[in-house]
């Protein structure tokens, strides 16, 4: 069966609508491009980068409002100290696998300084998961070339999903997971904004995966759907991506950034011990520009009017995981093992006995 | 309908045993006492405070190690910086009404030096939520004796939910909330230990409360079971009190804090704005004596076993705010607003359609 | 010899200018106001309580961006919770003795609501620190009539230093401590702001004791001004209040606030174990009033601008200690204790000698 | 005048005695390796490494308690997630340039997994201080075999000072900085321990800097000794690294690194907003051996004895900015920029100016 969306599949959750394309690509200027490996030759490859451009403009000199949020430490994110002291966001943001971090951050220095000619010092902002189940990770794939393909790939629109750039090789719930993204439309008494998630997943068990709170992954088990573990899995994780284009402040962007627990916790995610879940969230409603000397003027939506931004975090976080989850196929990797694709038709018979008599 | 227990009404949710009473007394040693104000004259009354001795000996002499972590933080809970800097908890824990807090604190200072002579200080530890929809809570109800009649009530085993001691007045998901509690064992490699909850519930919409997943809230909806609120709610909260008898550090204690977030979720809690969503958590497995002089000698539960205790954690949270829900009764209070229970057989009618062909 | 501030003893600390009253009432708006409470029967009273109005209007209704850090955090400060999670301060804020927190927190609450009449409920902001060793604090002198008094008395201008209000019965480098204040003007290219400090200082050992990097505690020792303690002290603490007229956001406040450990390093502070140094700043620079639908409009003053405001609050809290030590008068106690105050000959003599041939 | 220590100068800073070679190394089984570069063609390069190796044993299998301060977060410090989640230091430690974190970061990963074999993963730990003034930055001189030589460089005993390893381009007070170290013996109840730490010094004001209190940096001026810069620094940095063997808790070392502010203060730091001021404390007083499945036996010291540890972290932190600064060289480096070295004699000349009468 033919990989979709979730929704494409007869399945919403949440309450909100969406975006136009029901992705993070649908907070104006973000863009997300991809750079995905897989080869076999001269040693196992199942892995990749994905790099968010937060705005149209280069973000070094236009930089925008952040906040972080974590719910299990077992990763890592640099560039994380500046955020939190400044609540600045002033880097592209990459995703790749864990033991790849550093190419990744020094590239993206290298990248703005060949874009920006004072002295000056860059502090980019790279996640990870841990892609070494399927992925020969101590080959360390991937080469500065990599990085710059994903960031030219970088597009607005429609945004590839599954086994695809930093997500190549990744687990969830005992499925083939790999990169997601949906969006969500808020409307406030300040106006509609757009909330977007960007998620790699590489987390969780089957038993606890639930779709708009079925137990698919209960239902489903592992007779028809085999696990993919021979032994029990070093660590999984989960990076969260959230933008959005109201003005929040960095306080309320740190507090849309925990939000994305909630979100989490309704697939079934627990922050396992082993889990790197590590949530960023940033705002593009204030401009705040490199090198002025007089004060910003901002504007702050009031606090009250995060409620609805609450739940669109919640319910595009939600959504976005799923979407990786249906959008991943099944993968063979290193020594031959085999991570199995949630299976369409089975969540689709899962979802119809829950709710056959609603 | 007589009120019962989530349990006794044939609802289960999780998938880890509960212990003997299904309780935070599950853990040795820890006692819960409250006391309840419901008068109408000369103000109104509908509030109360509850009291949880941590240990059998007095916690100033015998420490816990705890951690604390905040989901939403439009709430107050006294004694946090001390628990933080150091990772005791030193103090019985209050929870009351919003406007109260001090007077429950300083007589916590008062009882415990009425126990020792000493000349030495105390910084109790008070949490709130806000009952000011059926109490009239600018008439400062709670006097020192009333503090002092729970603690007296304080004991183990059974402990009575829903509208009592601090849970009196309040509301959860528009429905009767109140006090709740839970308890889960967790068997590990190092032995198996209990993990408690007790919750003061005081947030959330009707429309986002699910049951096991089955969205009730949803399903009941306002026509039969009417909306309390008049007028938007100026906040809700919900204190989270988790306790173990396993041997966690204080950073696993917080990291244990943070896993109610995941059982709110599953209930329908986003940790709204006006929410004060504070969770609290202790371990009883090591002895932490105060005045000593050589070093502690300490167990610690390998970081991996933490697994499981998270899972319980989010279970037995999750079980505590329904237990609450399914125990409160309807009440009448100030301005004779009416806030109706959670209909018991409406909530079996909706689970049964949803599973029904399970 | 008469009491006198530093700089009236021809010592002045730091580089940057005084504002007028060289107080924390130089911030426009900003008020301060002292009970005092220093009788011998029936049981020995030397405490009380300060109140710092953060703005002429209404904290409640005209609110102020604030920050907060924790040096140590063996002490307690209420209504920290919302402050972090808002980045509002909402409340007047109160410094009292470690056993009184709770009747002035429940008085600001009365105070709050004596004042607006809708259903709302408040959190306030009560600090303390630990005054047993002059103070009989288990007799629980201080009542809701003496806060009442701190408010009415509430002013700016020249606020009384040291054995006043909150620092009656403090202590500080083993000299008679208290309240103190400073301010100093901040010149930058967005204009000139004010950075006001108030403390309550009661931490300290006297041989760490600096005075523009002169060892004053160590030269006078105890030979001459003897140590009053019989035994070591249960713990010190130091309460630092930061206020500027500066537009900073939440996050600025909270960088602001940690200078004030710079400023107590200089003096001689370690943040001892037994210390609870908790420091609030806030900024009066945009206003935030209560309610609003729409987008708050706000400035920030750009980060790089930062520094001369953490030089001012690292100077302000510096000169306010000193402030309060050489405002403090030799004051006996409890149990016919004596604690000498800094004698002021001597600490100009120590002065000279150390600079008189610069 | 020949480059020395600041104690082989006849200055003293602090009360406490120093282990036997006054450095990091004074902690049993911590070693300390540099690789320099110091080149002018084809680009130039004033950079380099520094590796500090925990235990004698690999880190990865013997871990130690760990905790984390930040004073001002314009830095980057990777693997600081994990070991504020679980308290533990699992990882060598780096310090280099601010633009090739990257390279430091994945070499240690690929270091790790050349000594173990199964799967997991790593998430090492490196910080950096921007030297792009007299390093030609964007060069990017680092290469994996860089990193190897200083592993392989690492020892105890003492350690090269001043302009060698990370801390070879660095500037500090307007002075050339670099790498410096320092240690105290600390007597408690449980026993003598040892403090050691190790500073990569990139931060800060000539005319704040004091050598015990006197104002060093104001006296020499920049009349005779010129300041470095041709316009505004884009950003200083401090990285400290404190050692101890004491038995503390994750807890208890985050403490520790806090008062990192304490000493760095005394030395006139005030963390300014371009600075990376990032602090890591750990201990290996306890051994925290990967994978073990029962429960593991711990000691804690005592919290009140954390006073001695806190003014000996305090007291080794300043005098390791002091050595770094009177260790290091004039260096000329990019665009034929000058920083000039502390001057000996005249830091010499004016300590005995302010205290040749005492």
């Amino acid at each position: 069966m033919e990989r979709k969306r979730l929704r494409d599949l007869g399945i919403t959750v949440g309450r909100m609508p969406t975006g136009a394309y029901n992705a993070i690509t649908d907070v104006k200027g973000v863009r997300v491009g991809h750079c995905t490996l897989i080869y076999d030759e001269p040693r196992v490859a199942r892995t990749g980068v994905t790099i968010i451009m937060p705005r149209e403009e280069a973000i070094w000199d236009n930089q925008a409002f952040a906040g972080f949020h974590v719910l299990n430490g077992n990763g890592d994110f640099t560039g994380t100290h500046w955020l939190e002291e400044s609540g600045l966001l002033t880097s592209p943001i990459g995703i790749t696998n864990t033991h790849q971090v550093g190419i990744v951050r020094d590239t993206l220095v290298a990248y703005e300084f060949s874009h920006r000619k004072d002295e000056y010092f860059a502090l980019p902002m790279v996640a990870e998961t841990y892609d070494g189940w399927l992925n020969d990770i101590n080959a360390f794939h991937l080469k500065a070339e990599h990085v710059y393909e994903a960031i030219e790939n970088a597009s607005g629109g429609v945004i590839p999903e599954g086994s695809v750039g930093g997500g190549t090789g990744m687990i969830c719930h005992d499925f083939k997971g790999g990169i997601g993204t949906a969006s969500r439309l808020v409307a406030t008494d300040s106006g509609t904004f757009t909330v977007g998630a960007l998620v790699q997943t590489n987390y969780g068990d089957r038993d606890l995966f639930r779709v708009d709170g079925v137990p698919v992954g209960r239902e489903i088990g592992y007779a028809r759907v085999p696990d993919p573990w021979a032994e029990p899995p070093p660590g999984g994780s989960i990076i969260v991506i959230l933008a959005t284009d109201a003005p929040l402040l960095p306080t309320q962007c740190k507090r849309l950034a925990q939000r994305a627990t909630i979100g989490l916790a309704r697939v079934g995610c627990v922050g396992h011990n082993g889990s790197g879940d590590l949530f960023l969230a940033f705002a593009t409603g204030n401009d705040i520009r490199a090198g002025q000397k007089i004060p910003y003027e901002l504007k702050m939506l009031p606090h009250v009017q995060m409620n609805a931004m609450f739940e669109a975090a919640a319910e595009a976080v939600e959504e976005s995981v799923l979407n990786a989850l249906t959008a991943a196929e099944t993968m063979i990797g290193y020594k031959e093992r085999m991570v199995h694709a949630l299976p369409l038709d089975e969540l689709q018979a899962v979802m119809r006995k829950y709710r056959s008599n609603i």
